[in-house]
């Protein structure tokens, strides 16, 4: 991170004589320049001029630009790491949290762009000032971090007078046959995903932003994921979950934009009228997954392959050879049954049964330590974006909930929703639309 | 992750007509060339032919060698993350236990080789048979994976006949003042730390190794770190741990086998008799130390920086300009006190201030989510190797939880130490020597 972005001046010798420009000895100005270039107009301008193209494959340490169509983050090339966290609004006054919102986007884009929260950083506030940034970024590059925002139902009580804008989709999800959920670990009036390849990177995003609110907001809970899980684009390898297999393979790609479309962003047509703040937004689902591995890992691999309805090598669709052959979900095994079990989880999560429902799945891998009887905490934070979160990912859940033969072996214990705006274009900020 | 180890069989096709070899298309025998070669005779006469130089560091994927004259993941260049889990053994079987080593050494070094678990993979075993590798790393390269094994005081009760054979530098810590412990967090029979370049390769070794491990021991605490806060080698830049500062800078490094052998492995001399398995080996402290970010981030930089004794932004000692000028305990700052106050965390903690005493520190930081109350579960899982804990860490635990000004921000709320034996050469177990 450095202190260098467009427009501020030169790095000045500090207190102690020691310019941040030679402490770090980076220079960002290319990393940088794209950075400011935001899009403007409606959404359903640049729609038509098909400026929500997907942006190409950052290189691991590469900035990727903050202010655009839609919010970075979404279909941007799954990152490799996770910190999420959802807060809760503190404040009763609607003007103190319209400042919060410019100054998380302030910070939020100088962060991604691989700068500090704030100019000057760790001592651009003098010795006797707090220091605006925590410094534990200092010297590491942006690695693709996106930092992305999502409003909570609960935001559209009568608090902050926008009870008239909240879409009816943006409902608390209902339950599900098996649910086990924490209380702890569900809800928020507002939740921010930061993902970026180096962890530190994205938990200093997270913490920064969390500084900033003292006073304003509050964590409510919060989750770090080390490994992805899906990818998001054509040019990703298909991760493996903490279960052995690969996840995703028929995931929804960035490199096609008629199905983010139909499938991922809010149409201007789906929230007319109060509601419009949302158009070229995406509803997040989050679903806090635990996985009892160690029940998993005593079962045998035809077990293991039925529940999830492919093979665990290679990843390919029982009864066909690769991993990106055609699911058939007809087409008999030898035994003369379906080669994909009636209640295989690939088979319930398609498409095809579910009249069409197409989700994108932008999950993480999670270990939090041991449970207290001896168990790794391990799972799968599911992240899903979707165009309606009711009438896409609440179908798919209760097809899986009703009969999944994952169901055995774990256990959702979070659950949340958010409604994401959709990106910021140049001297807008966060949330502008919607308390506008 | 692949399943050519040297002396395997070729990959046969499956039940389901897919090889491994083909399912991976990735060769291995370059990169295992070297894991074979074990190191023989004994840990004096090593020493005195110089065996014992530090590795070059390694590539981000390539393998770290798993045999030698001491363990690996101790002067390795610290890798990126961490999973450390704290096992107690549950049999009363000492020929179970060692089975269970003899099983985790031949795991742990296909592991290490970038190999699965066991020969086969996760279908090795056909469709009937448990998976021997749990599946998640592979495909994914050895990350500079190393697996380094310990045990603690309690291992050497009754049980297993080995208590004439517990050196009395293997006994748990004193209290040290300010300890807030949570027993749920502390000791264990047994230690495994996993570090890797990548997260899910590291998680992947300590689930496989527990596995291993079901009806013989139990995982009793665990810790993951995603970012390293100490170097080990010169080769390294200094990374910062999560209140912003660099950590580790006069770290005792790979590349002084001189300062190794006087401060990190135990000598012949220092263990004779039965006690004679841990020459070459190390003491493993572990502390779990939470920090309270939120206050800290709201301390300003004069007060952040005299806490350390450090400028937060380069990391050079107060009074001098760069990060590794010479600590300088008496020179005076402008007011005529000494630059570095009397209660800053690097005097106390100096070498000098404790009549020679130096360790090396490998730690990692940490973000556990939430606590409950709104604060960010985060700080430094701090490990540390010494050759006497009883000589170098309590001594130097003792003058820091005196008065060390960093206190005011921390808590050890987890401890554990460990004994580290030697390396394995070639055709030896983990605990050979020890259950001898």
């Amino acid at each position: 991170m450095t202190s260098e972005v467009p427009g501020t001046a030169p790095a000045e010798p500090t207190s102690r004589g020691v310019s941040r420009r030679r402490l770090l000895g980076v220079g960002t100005g290319a990393a940088l320049a794209g950075v400011v270039a935001g899009v403007g107009g409606t959404y359903a301008a640049q729609r038509a001029e098909g400026a929500a193209s997907p942006s190409p494959v950052p290189g691991l340490d590469a900035p990727v630009p903050f202010r655009g169509t839609h919010q970075a983050g979404v279909v941007t090339p799954a990152q490799d790491r996770l910190h999420f966290v959802a807060l809760d609004v503190t404040t009763k006054d609607r003007g103190q949290l319209v400042e919060l919102l410019k100054a998380w986007t302030r910070a939020a884009e100088r962060m991604t762009a691989g700068a500090e929260a704030a100019p000057g950083g760790v001592d651009g506030a003098g010795p006797y000032g707090v220091p605006q940034d925590t410094g534990e970024a200092y010297g590491l590059p942006a690695s693709g971090l996106t930092i992305t925002i999502g409003f909570g139902p609960s935001l559209f009580d009568d608090r902050f007078g926008l009870a008239d804008r909240r879409p009816a989709a943006l409902a608390d999800l209902p339950a599900f046959r098996g649910d086990d959920l924490d209380p702890a670990r569900c809800g928020g009036d507002i939740c921010l995903q930061a993902c970026a390849n180096d962890p530190q990177v994205a938990v200093h995003a997270i913490r920064n932003l969390v500084r900033l609110g003292f006073g304003t907001v509050s964590v409510r809970w919060s989750q770090l994921g080390f490994g992805r899980t899906s990818s998001t684009s054509t040019s990703q390898q298909t991760p493996r979950n903490m279960f052995g297999f690969k996840d995703g393979t028929n995931n929804l790609k960035a490199e096609d934009p008629g199905e983010l479309e139909q499938h991922v962003w809010v149409q201007p047509e789906d929230v007319t009228g109060t509601t419009g703040w949302l158009a070229g937004g995406s509803y997040l689902v989050a679903r806090r997954i635990r996985m009892h591995i160690e029940v998993w890992d005593r079962t045998n691999l035809q077990e293991q392959e039925e529940v999830f309805g492919r093979t665990k090598g290679e990843g390919a669709p029982l009864g066909q050879t690769k991993e990106f052959d055609t699911v058939d979900l007809a087409k008999p095994g030898a035994d003369g049954q379906p080669a994909i079990p009636v209640d295989a989880h690939i088979r319930l999560a398609s498409s095809k049964n579910l009249h069409g429902v197409k989700i994108l799945r932008r999950g993480y891998n999670f270990t939090d330590g041991t449970d207290g009887v001896g168990h790794l905490d391990a799972g799968l934070f599911f992240i899903a974006f979707c165009r309606d979160a009711q009438q896409q990912f609440v179908p798919m859940q209760r097809a899986l909930a009703a009969k999944d033969a994952l169901n055995e072996y774990i256990e959702h214990n979070g659950s949340a929703v958010f409604a994401c705006p959709p990106g910021v274009a140049a001297g807008e900020h966060w949330g502008q639309a919607l308390f506008a």
